[in-house]
């Protein structure tokens, strides 16, 4: 029986999963344990996948070869573009999912890739390599020993998980799951130092008791959208949902008949009342009242916090999102709150669409313990112990987008550790993913994290429309994507370039019938010649309209199309940031070694020796971002990487 | 918000599910509560619903118009008629579940009853009414209070449940989900007895590691099979399978193009490795090694128990049946085990098709409370707490059809105990429901209570042919299904009464003619004349094949057509059994007043004594089955019976 593998990932969360596929996939004799099976893949939260940054997550999650995008369209009730009528790269696809039918996707998924095994077990604890097996021993809770060079910990909220709801506070790594204590002891035994987090949730409701004629519609898109690349491209079509029949009857306005059917969301507000409930149960808020010692994320409150921290807005926006295509059960997003039950009851039952309304289940907080920041370096892998890895909401993260992301990365890392191959990196240039792993690594985590568009300084490169064009051609040399995927990806970047080229070089010259031509196609007339690329530049203005205006433009596909749009209206923005980028890179790619001695450093401030001897950047880049370093600091450690290589090169030559 | 219920169910597995939806359908307002709600209606071992004696209480449930017959046909990835050589009365249906899809299909039917509310929460204490609100208070994890006149635990193997593999011992109610501690502790300081019971689960194994070539096929029905009665006569077909597209595609033989698509089973066989390596670490298993306190089922004993009972046996049979239609994850029916993880792997790999076979999940055994026999009586009432019910595990049974039978019948019996009607109380010669319920309140359970169709004493009368027949009148009054049914079932019991008299009176007389269409039609030919019924008594004769040979025999309906052939077939067998019955229901009409007083009838055996004060039977025909009670005791108790009448007659007369 197989107990020695290559690579062992602990926890079938969003993050396990993409790790232990992209490790089985790069050849790797790959484990998957978890504390329960028909759990994996299972979203503890929103049914929803997507939304801003996390929706580019996703795009290049999928450009990567992952499964998180592929497995959200078939399994999508509702798909949206959000901020259709913003700049490209704020806008976002969100689906909201089938909760049940992702996760039996992802699972099945799972179960048929090659290299890989999936077990039910509860990982206890975790030995380093001894020198015989050169082997991380991984202990489950039957005492069965696991063996593998590479281990890696995605165990999400589970460590010495806690749930809390008002004054009641119980043992659990997720309601009505049990918490992993044994790992966080062990984690804790090798040096890890961990930090207490917290997340929550909001209730859910019987849909059958929400008077639907008093909320607003919030409609899927009307046009075909996914978060996987080429389906046309291969021959194929986007994935159609794997739910069947009719919605669930209670669900009023289905969108059945277009393009893919749909359920919308529903959106309600709250009220006075509500706000004067909570103002006058804070007494009994864990979060106000000291049971809740862990840091929640700011910028994803609970409700109770938007109403002390907003005290101002009168009211807030809330919206009910079914679970699944058949369930009844509703989400309130916008609501995660941890008050006591009777205040949730109360609180819910004052806006009128939910005047009878029966809570199916009741909100409640998480803590639980993550590994604090300055322990894994930028392939994911930890400082203490080189070949563990961790990944997911273990770093401090929140999200399923933010942790399948980093199992990827993990997953791929691992292997390439395994196989003695270089570590795979991707920058701050290259995409939302390499943001992500940077922050992680380079700051201060201290309420989980999670993405934004703001934290990406080249957004305009990083979009949601190019992420094959940024990472395919990688994904295909590492072997995580076939030769058809890549070829469609340089087909179409050789299209969008030649094309893109052409409309510089065609000029339109307003004759009167070209003029007549545009106008009928509401694109204002020229008044002097003008290329193709300057007409595109005007906003407004799309190659659709050009061509129907201008019948011998060449016949772009859609995704080409965009690419050239966004090319001519975004070229001087796009220009600067290709200009910034070429010198960050610089920076970038000056290493510093492992073992760089910051203590003799001349001229370093003490508080920059701290921070650099905890992160340890691994390049000059890395350490100008680091919280407390400034460009003086950095001249530094350049002047000393300086005279260390002629040093060594001078060494290396003694050598020769 | 709404806290004061009719009826509160805690606990929805298989009784919980039944439970709540019989009361909530007879009118009470019902709260279903449980632990995890996306762990609803989970099957904890088996995909399969059915088989012997379970497959009549399935139909017995549909026709008093429960769910689980008609659930099961909408996700039955394979249907069998078992025995379909033997009898009608061991015939029975075996369907095969895709395990996800039912759990879902029953928490979607649930979410749609009216008068019906889930929702998640673990119970941890029950106190008895106070004199102020006449109701029980529930109070959750949360410390919510919910109030109810009547209250049903169905908790299944959760309560104190500890899960056991080899030498590791892990609080649980099952793997990977959290053991009810505080319930049971309240059970027990409310006075409950509480027995300690085990049950066990074998391992799960990865499809693709399986080497299908080596086993043999068992294929499903090719002829269309449902537990759901009338689907035809109502004028529906039987539900279409709710998984779609193709099967997980590691499984041969897949039946696509029948009335149903389907998957095979795959048998395999035992070793003398696979008996020589659990032999050899008897030692270690924990059934016999100590660990495992609490009593298992005889009849479905652990693969090491068989191997120690039944020494000489050179091969056991073990069948791989798929999880559901599109999961590459395995039960292996046979094989339930506690042994150490490392024994599970060699025994199962010790199979030649099982060589290099990958476990999914280990075996393990569930150690668990369950209350005494003697606490309930026959409408599944304590007798220590009126408007308590226990129903399922808890009362010590075991398997998913015993236990939803019980949760049918307590949620019946709640609702007539709220709204003061009479307890419904089905008899032994009425349903196999009866009889596991009348087993259940007059036998000591020494370990978890199965059905078989050995104990039914009238299984001739009690067939899954006429589960109708006999129920659903009896449902309709009881308003569990509605007028159509109703009708349904007379027509067809009308239909078969005139059929079968028809049967008897028309005469065939033996032309050449005659006998040469027979004989066409496989019938030996008749030397003299005989009635329709005399010929079809013969085995192997079936009206189809009369009514075509002799065409002005009338059009019977298959199911009329099958009435009629049991009719004639088992005539003097069922007349027999009918006069039994007529026997036994006057002494079962013989009620005993809940007060009668044991301790003072002369002549009364000590040791009957004590069991009649135990258990104290509702009838005299109760009392005659208790174990430890003879006919003599009986005789006592008829006569204290018949003075104690005439006593009250006399009072009843002075007080006019
Ligand atoms: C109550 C709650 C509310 C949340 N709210 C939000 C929100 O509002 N917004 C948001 O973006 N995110 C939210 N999240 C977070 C989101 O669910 C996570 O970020 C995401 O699921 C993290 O993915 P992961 O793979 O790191 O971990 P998880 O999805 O938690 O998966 C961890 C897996 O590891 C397994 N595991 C744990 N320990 C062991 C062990 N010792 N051995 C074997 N297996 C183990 C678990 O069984 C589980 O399958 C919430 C989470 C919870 C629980
Ligand atoms: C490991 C294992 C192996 C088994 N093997 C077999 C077998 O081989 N053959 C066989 O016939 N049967 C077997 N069974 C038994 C079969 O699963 C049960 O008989 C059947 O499921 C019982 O149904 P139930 O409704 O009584 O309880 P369950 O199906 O166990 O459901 C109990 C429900 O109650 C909930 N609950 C418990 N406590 C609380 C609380 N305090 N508050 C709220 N909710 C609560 C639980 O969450 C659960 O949903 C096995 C069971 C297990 C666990």
């Amino acid at each position: 029986m197989q107990t020695r593998y290559d690579v062992i990932v602990v926890g079938a969360g969003h993050a396990g999963c993409e790790a232990a596929h992209a490790a089985a996939r790069l050849g790797c004799r790959t484990l998957l344990l978890t504390i329960d099976l028909d759990k994996l893949a299972h979203m503890s939260c929103n049914p929803s996948i997507g939304g801003p940054a996390k929706g580019h997550l996703v795009r290049e999650i999928d450009a990567m070869g992952g499964l998180m995008g592929r497995i959200t369209d078939r399994s999508a009730i509702q798909i949206r573009l959000l901020n259709e009528s913003k700049g490209p790269a704020v806008q976002s696809l969100r689906a909201q999912c089938d909760k049940r039918l992702y996760a039996r996707l992802m699972k099945e998924t799972l179960e048929r890739v090659p290299n890989l095994d999936l077990r039910q077990a509860m990982v206890e604890r975790i030995a380093p390599p001894n020198a015989d097996t050169q082997c991380f021993t991984v202990t489950t809770h039957t005492g069965w020993r696991y063996l593998a060079p590479a281990v890696i910990l995605t165990t999400g909220t589970f460590l010495r998980g806690r749930a809390i709801t008002g004054e009641a506070v119980w043992g659990a790594g997720r309601a009505g799951e049990a918490p992993a204590m044994a790992l966080s002891e062990d984690l804790a035994a090798l040096g890890f130092p961990l930090v207490r987090l917290k997340t929550g949730t909001p209730p859910r409701l019987a849909a059958a008791t929400i008077d639907f004629s008093l909320t607003e519609l919030q409609p899927g898109s009307d046009k075909p959208l996914a978060f996987g690349h080429y389906y046309a491209e291969l021959g194929e079509t986007i994935p159609p949902p794997e739910y069947h029949g009719p919605p669930a009857p209670v669900y009023p306005h289905p969108q059945l008949n277009g393009w893919r059917p749909q359920l919308p969301c529903y959106q309600v507000h709250t009220t006075p009342e509500f706000h004067a409930i909570i103002r006058q149960n804070l007494h009994r808020a864990p979060l106000f009242s000291g049971i809740i010692e862990g840091v929640g994320p700011r910028y994803c409150p609970s409700i109770e916090d938007k109403i002390v921290r907003f005290a101002d807005k009168e009211r807030h926006s809330l919206f009910l999102e079914p679970e699944g295509w058949t369930t009844a059960e509703v989400y309130v997003q916008g609501c995660n709150t941890s008050l006591p039950e009777d205040v949730q009851w109360a609180m819910l039952r004052s806006i009128p669409a939910l005047r009878n309304v029966e809570l199916m289940r009741i909100g409640y907080a998480i803590e639980y313990d993550a590994v604090a920041t300055g322990e894994i370096t930028a392939d994911m892998q930890t400082r203490r112990l080189r070949g563990l890895f961790f990944a997911g909401q273990i770093n401090g993260t929140t999200g399923y987008e933010e942790a399948a992301a980093q199992g990827l990365m993990a997953g791929i890392n691992a292997a390439h550790y395994v196989q003695g191959k270089p570590p795979v990196i991707l920058g701050r240039a290259e995409a939302y993913i390499g943001v992500l792993i940077d922050d992680l690594t380079t700051k201060e985590i201290r309420e989980p994290y999670r993405m934004f568009t703001s934290r990406a300084e080249y957004r305009l490169l990083l979009r949601g429309d190019n992420a094959d064009l940024r990472l395919t051609p990688l994904a295909y040399r590492l072997g995580l994507v076939d030769g058809d995927r890549a070829a469609v990806v340089e087909q179409r970047r050789r299209q969008a370039e030649q094309a893109l080229q052409q409309m510089h070089e065609r000029c339109i010259f307003p004759s009167a019938a070209i003029n007549n031509a545009l106008e009928a196609q509401g694109v204002k007339p020229l008044n002097q010649p003008a290329t193709v690329a300057e007409v595109l530049a005007r906003p407004d203005v799309s190659y659709r309209q050009l061509r129907t205006a201008i019948p011998d433009l060449p016949d772009l596909s859609p995704s080409v199309a965009e690419q050239v749009e966004i090319g001519c209206k975004y070229r001087g923005y796009i220009a600067r940031q290709e200009r910034e980028v070429a010198r960050m890179q610089k920076m970038e790619h000056r290493r510093i070694p492992p073992d760089f001695d910051y203590t003799t450093l001349p001229g370093l401030r003490n508080e920059a020796r701290q921070v650099l001897m905890r992160f340890r950047p691994a390049t000059l880049g890395q350490a100008g971002r680091l919280a407390g370093i400034n460009p003086a600091d950095v001249a530094i450690i350049l002047f000393a990487l300086e005279r260390r290589q002629v040093h060594t090169d001078t060494e290396a030559t003694y050598n020769q």
